[in-house]
């Protein structure tokens, strides 16, 4: 057999595995706002969804910089991490108060937390393969990821705070 | 519907998660060690074998210290990264050298990145809850998994650069 798979070609998988991941995430965050209890959380969920959007179309202009139609390829473990959210929800109803949030907020931190595993490699990738203007892209999405995570740990600490002190 | 899900039986239940998510990895490293054609990235993973083992022997401590027997609570999102590495090792004849590494490397800091975000909630968790003992044991496995992503980031980018000259 020949050797026939490039760094580029990996590259190019990797894409299509976050191009997957992030759109299965837009149908996923209008479902987590929903049943968040917090209007705080909710609201992070909901500027999450806007934000992710503009990650698709950075996404897209990745694609089109390598002369390419974006695909999607199954990300299997994005899936998982959905499911564990969709399970959460439909616990909603047997859950304590602030249980609910703070399970959400598990869910949504594993979520951000894939994300940037993905695009570190994402980014390193196109360092490596000099496509600069692609890596610039990629960073942006990054520190989105990096400040969404940021921002649910916060949400988490205060609002398990306050459950705290109600206690 | 009765509300009886406390934050401690989402703790637990997050916990088996955990459980379930260190047992597959201990079946994952050894083929991911056994792939890896770097010596240094065995030798990692290797070592985040033997890391994962005494993991699991810090969790049966925690379990313990809640009177419960450990249990595991199937992880589809860890199910669904082994698979990604799965993939890439099967597909390891057609790739180019270095590329097969590059992937590992990038399977494996995904994985990380959930036991961190895992961690990171189980450890928030073990505060709130007053489980002081059980948090301390977290926190060493968490500065553990994020030990070794920073290891896979140092692989990453010497083996990256010695790619990089070679070219």
């Amino acid at each position: 057999m020949s050797k026939s798979k490039s760094m580029r070609d990996l590259y190019v998988e990797l894409l299509e595995d976050s191009y997957d991941s992030e759109n299965q995430i837009t149908k996923a965050l209008p479902k987590l706002a929903k049943a968040a209890t917090s209007p705080e959380l909710k609201k992070a969920f909901e500027r999450h969804l806007e934000e992710t959007k503009g990650q698709i179309e950075k996404l897209n202009q990745v694609f089109a910089s390598l002369d390419m139609k974006p695909k999607r390829k199954t990300c299997e473990a994005t899936k998982g991490l959905i499911e564990e959210g969709d399970e959460m929800i439909e616990e909603k109803d047997e859950l304590e108060e602030g249980v609910l949030d703070a399970g959400l907020i598990a869910c949504g931190q594993k979520v951000e937390h894939y994300e940037i595993a993905s695009y570190g490699t994402l980014c390193e990738f196109a360092r490596i393969l000099g496509f600069k203007d692609q890596q610039k892209l990629l960073a942006a999405i990054l520190k989105e990821e990096k400040a969404a995570d940021e921002k649910l740990t916060q949400i988490a600490q205060s609002s398990v705070n306050s459950m705290a002190r109600a206690a």
